[in-house]
């Protein structure tokens, strides 16, 4: 740390904040202070929008043909394979340079992919050889030798057990092979404070963190805020690079987003995380563009046009991935996560202009994965927005929806956003230790089996006592059931300890936590995998009288019900009530558990795509499903077909169902994905009867304390059209919401485009 | 870790174990149980003792070419600048292949000091720059900006108050910018276990760290395991490029030294820590060599030979250093200390004739400064031995002895040696952070002016009340020096804390730790310096009515005592206690600290050269030392020249004070450096006399409880003549103690030969 320009205060020889309410925020870090007091609420339609400029057209067309060379290739532009990535590892790079409002690329050319070893070397180099590219063995002797990497680093620690655990996909798709990702900087104080006010606080911080006494805890603590402060130089210099100086704040809107995107930029320019969320960004945003607008230095036409091209360098971030990373969550999503509207506690709303802008780039640029739109929902959002989010969900497939009210209740402030898919986090206060997730439907077979893996025939859990006979008797079973949980917690927990200790030590993300405060809340962000089959199979147990089918060394392999059983998914509280159970009881034992860093547990019912994965390696369950089939992604009831499964009442049904589950013990996050078949919301020829219903479907869901919503409209047989002519150009950029993100159907797997499309799509409400 | 190599066991084809006497050392890791099983004690004298080989002289006279060369260079025969060290980044390297017995060079060059960036890159930039070598760009770009380093580390964590401390030398010497050194791996397993056994063994351990439960701790330990498995398989690939196959035991006694030097290599090819002491080797490769002689395959030409070679290596280890470096720590010391004899617990003695034939290495090459032999003494050792090692002090120079009887009692343990000076560690058993000294000299000063340094005038410590007037009341001057040694104290801790945090984390020292026990004990090493100025200064004040003098701004700048006073050092009760209060006042507040890794507290009375450094720094104290001049190193009593300073009674009365401090409070060492001039001895015609008189001191002094003896022969005129005349070749190897470590008088600095001329040369006892 030099001294020099750590103890700069912000000059403002032209004032950068002229014009905004005075607050706390002038004297502290307090971005919602500053939003809170200048923000202008919008309560009308959508009608003031503009159409996308010839900028936004050219670019956009550029982008297009890049992209259709990138799915020609795999999904790879190009890579690099010697220049590992830092902030400030690439000189600039543009789109088109003179059309750009916004600038700045991950790499110094459109689409290609940074060399990122600091995860894992293997990872980097398996990425590289996936995709027809040289291994460099200079990067490789470097790596290796002088500069280990995380990877590594957690394979150095893990016991045999996790190691066991994790082959037999007990529990899967840890981050301990990719970066964990879901940090959200607060990037809006690169634009508000510029990077010297920001430097001058964390040397504060620097200087005020522990008391006398060094600890392991407080030494680290201390060494990372000394790596952030580095990396707020390095976001000076990469500025610097592509002729900006944001050492000052902001001082309009182009400014604003531009010095706002650096900020993001310097994040996916040195990690890799699976989500690299943006945070909440939207009033923010507003309060420059609406100073501007009423100055008269810029039109709407203008605003939308900063807007088009801020959201197309979000459409653009990628990463270089592993042949196995792409099988668990398919599509290539990096899950920029942008969260739109929401309440203040004080019952106004935060909805903007932009947030609708935000929206219209759907429109303007057509549907699209990226970046991850989200609607933090209530239904006392003025009714022009959530009509224009009801519309924009119909159109596209491509946004998702999350429950205000609960998140405000249990995070207790009005700037969280979603990191991810459906994973709060209040911006610039905590940061999240994410740890993907634990199958719970594959449990149910381990207790039945004595901690047997019912595919590999491996001991995998302790050699409990397993159940013997033809039929199971129900408390036998739970007495079971809950011991395997005991085990799995514990397990699961220090797995992840391993994990996040290894990340800190070889892969710390100080560009995103250099935008957090010091002091942060951290949680530890468990999940459950097979929600919905745990729960219908022990209802079967309970209720079915299922027979057990064993191999020829006793192995309980299926499971035949006798009887009918009520299902998870149909709105009977009993069967709901069961995944309640389950939820609470895992939830319990992993309260139990020592964490990183005294971190808060947290957990969530989400699987992405991993659910085809989970499926595949999950034997027959006793609510009926087949071995190898994939489990219900998330929190959805299941609906495979079989004689007992999953859903049969239709969508509200189901939602009421999901509705239920006890978002206290699931405060990483509950997802729900739904198809409606657009016959299902009224006359096809009544557009504004059908958004509408679909308006209303949302009130009532998140009024129900439903959490979250993936809303496809279309029917089952335009996917069936579609994948059999996949690669014909007119379907390039159809997009779906998949369990937490929006893909491109077309980047899906053959296998989950087929697991996609045997979905319910439902025809009636 | 693969698994592959990992379950061997070690094959036994031509039992290299045949004819060792059977025990538990055969089923476990167990160097102690094999030597007591098998060494040979030997009470004779030194007439079996054979001359120098041809081999020997060959080498030996080629090695001093390269010293000539390396002395005419200012101490650097030649540097790497762009191969970051490892155990095996060098091909093998020779000094003249075809006569070495034993081989093994840190790089492929003799002499040529490596490149070792992890303990800082700016520290191993400026070693190479102040030698007049060019720093490689690239390295330093990778060890800036993908591969942080130990250094560097430190830094960012150190609060203010630590690097105001540290730049007014009230802290010095701190391994943050050198490594810390002082582990010693147990060399020997290699020999008498082979690598795959001990491979088998640490993935034994790697299993069983840790219960369940991840703590940071335990991931930590189970992470260096692995890296600790990973260096032994190193070390394998790097005696292969020799032409060895060390996965085996050593069946010779040529393997035996071999085998165990390998050992040694890996740890100075890859660490450059301060001290890299070799350990307690003298008695296991006896029982090889005793075996080879009595199988008639070796004569004592031969094992003599196979010595002189080995320590012919250990004369050769050099690393790259910094002038601040060698300005502390002058002639280019390395410690590779080898602890001799010693007694076992029940009565025998350890005493084998590789002792003999060890210290008759300064016979057959000459004294020399490495390896720093310490004879670890009793008065109960054989005759023979005692005799000889006082023949060898009296014509070398070049010995040091600590108290065996001492060691045995507070450690527990037969096997412990002396890494770097006085330190003491249970081979294989324990570890050590080294953390250098405060200087409680300088703490007399900050109590008398309120913590304001009266050098820089810098405000330091805590803003104590400063003690004003004339003259010092003593009770209240104590009051202020126990608030001064309690800041001191923990600050002086938290700050080492910092350091091995970030030592472990950046520049871990996985191939000596290989060769230790996974569950160690680790003590934390912190020291004094000054304590007989600190001292004498308490008994000034209490006795000698100390006048103080003020500069203009009132801060105290010197001290006239108007009346006599005790001091430490000549047998005078009150004054030694007076010492040993300040020893056992510090220690008891260093106890109270939170500890890295809650290691055990020891303390030293051990400056090394560092006393000129610390004197420099140093203001006038209120015993009559003059600002700037050296404090007395170590635990000696003062001699500056001076009206009321320092030890005034001869040898005797010296040592007998030095005899009572409190080894329980100091158990990192006490160390006293003594000269007697050679009349003092006893007639100098009659050497047999002479001997025998040392030998009487010695046994006198350890007898009464004294730690430690630097002990050089000779007279302040050989001193003063060679001081004029420094570069005559035929002062080349003149080594002479200084406080902890020997050294060519001709490689101190001007001012380190004028400390060493000044100090007292007792011509009486």
């Amino acid at each position: 740390m030099t001294t020099n320009t750590m103890d700069k205060t912000v000059k403002q020889a032209t004032n950068p904040w002229e014009g905004f309410n005075e607050g706390r925020w002038q004297h502290e870090v307090n971005t919602l202070d500053f939003i809170k007091r200048n923000y202008t609420e919008y309560k009308g339609d959508d009608s003031f929008l503009a159409e996308a400029a010839p900028s936004t057209e050219k670019l956009w067309d550029k982008l297009q043909e890049l992209f259709e060379v990138q799915h020609k290739k795999n999904g790879v532009y190009d890579m690099d394979t010697n220049i590992p990535a830092t902030i400030t590892s690439h000189e600039p790079g543009y789109l088109i340079k003179d059309e750009e409002k916004i600038v700045g690329l991950q790499t110094d050319v459109p689409l290609k992919q940074a060399f990122m070893p600091y995860g894992g070397i293997n990872m980097a180099n398996k990425a590289l050889e996936s995709n027809g590219y040289e291994v460099d063995d200079e990067m490789s002797f470097i790596f290796n030798k002088w500069r280990k990497t995380h990877n590594q680093g957690v394979f150095d620690a893990y016991t045999d057990e996790m190691r066991l655990a994790r082959k037999n996909k007990i529990i899967t798709g840890l981050p301990d092979a990719y970066g964990r990702g879901r940090i959200i900087g607060d990037y809006r104080r690169v634009a508000l404070y510029g990077i010297d006010f920001l430097m001058a606080q964390k040397k504060k911080d620097w200087k005020n963190v522990g008391s006398k006494v060094m600890t392991n805890d407080v030494i680290q603590l201390r060494e990372e805020v000394s790596e952030q402060y580095r990396a707020l130089a390095d976001m000076k210099e990469m500025a610097a690079s592509y002729g900006y100086d944001i050492s000052q704040p902001a001082s309009n809107a182009q400014e604003a987003i531009q010095w706002l995107y650096f900020g993001y930029l310097a994040a996916i320019k040195s990690q890799n995380g699976a989500a690299m969320s943006i945070g909440r960004i939207s009033a923010f945003l507003d309060i420059y563009i609406q100073r501007d607008l009423e100055r008269g230095v810029i039109t709407e036409d203008e605003a939308q046009e900063l807007i088009d091209h801020l959201i197309m360098k979000l459409r653009m971030v990628k990463f270089a991935r592993t042949p196995e990373y792409n099988q668990l969550f398919s599509g290539y999503p990096i899950w920029a996560t942008l969260s739109l509207a929401g309440m203040n506690m004080d019952g106004s709303s935060l909805v903007t202009k932009n947030d609708f802008r935000i929206l219209h780039t759907l429109t303007n640029m057509g549907p699209s994965p990226e970046p991850n739109l989200t609607v933090l929902y209530s239904s006392k959002l003025p009714e022009g927005f959530r009509t224009y989010a009801a519309k924009v969900a119909k159109e596209s497939s491509s946004i998702q929806l999350e429950n205000d009210d609960l998140l405000r209740q249990h995070w207790g402030s009005d700037d969280t956003a979603i990191a991810c898919c459906v994973s709060a986090t209040v911006i610039g206060k905590d940061m999240q230790f994410f740890g993907a997730r634990a199958n719970l439907a594959k449990a149910v077979l381990y207790a039945i089996n004595g901690g047997v893996d019912e595919m590999t025939k491996m001991q995998v859990g302790p050699r409990f006592r397993p159940i013997e006979g033809d039929s199971i008797d129900f408390d036998q079973f739970m007495d079971s059931y809950k011991d395997v949980l005991d085990w799995l917690a514990e397990l699961y927990v220090n797995t992840l300890n391993v994990i996040h200790y290894m990340h800190d030590k070889y892969a710390y993300e100080a560009p995103q936590l250099a935008l957090m405060d010091t002091d942060l809340k951290r949680t530890f962000a468990t999940g459950i995998a097979g929600i919905s089959h745990a729960a219908d199979s022990l209802m079967a147990i309970k209720h079915g009288n299922v027979k057990v089918v064993r191999d020829e060394n006793g192995l309980a392999i299926d499971y035949v019900p006798q009887n009918e059983f009520p299902t998870y998914g149909n709105d009977n509280d009993e069967a709901d009530e069961m995944a309640n159970w389950i939820l609470e009881y895992f939830m319990t034992q992993i309260k139990r558990q020592h964490t990183y860093r005294d971190s808060t547990p947290t957990l969530s019912l989400l699987t992405i795509t991993s659910n085809v994965v989970y499926g595949k390696n999950t034997g027959n369950t006793p609510d009926g499903r087949r071995a190898g089939k994939p489990l219900a992604p998330g929190a959805n009831p299941s609906y495979q077909d079989g004689k007992f499964l999953g859903e049969k009442n239709g969508l509200l049904a189901s939602l009421n169902s999901t509705a239920k589950l006890n978002y206290s013990c699931a405060q990483d996050g509950i997802s729900d994905t739904q198809t409606i078949n657009p016959g299902a919301l009224g006359r096809t020829d009544d557009e504004e009867m059908q958004i509408d219903n679909l308006r209303q479907v949302l009130d009532g869901y998140f009024d129900k304390g439903g959490y979250h919503l993936n809303v496809n409209v279309f029917g089952r047989e335009l996917l069936e059209e579609m994948d059999k002519d996949i690669d014909n150009p007119k379907y390039a950029n159809f997009t779906i919401r998949v369990s937490g993100y929006a893909v491109k159907f077309r980047d899906l797997t053959p296998e989950q485009r087929r697991d996609v499309i045997s979905r319910t799509d439902h025809t009636r409400m």
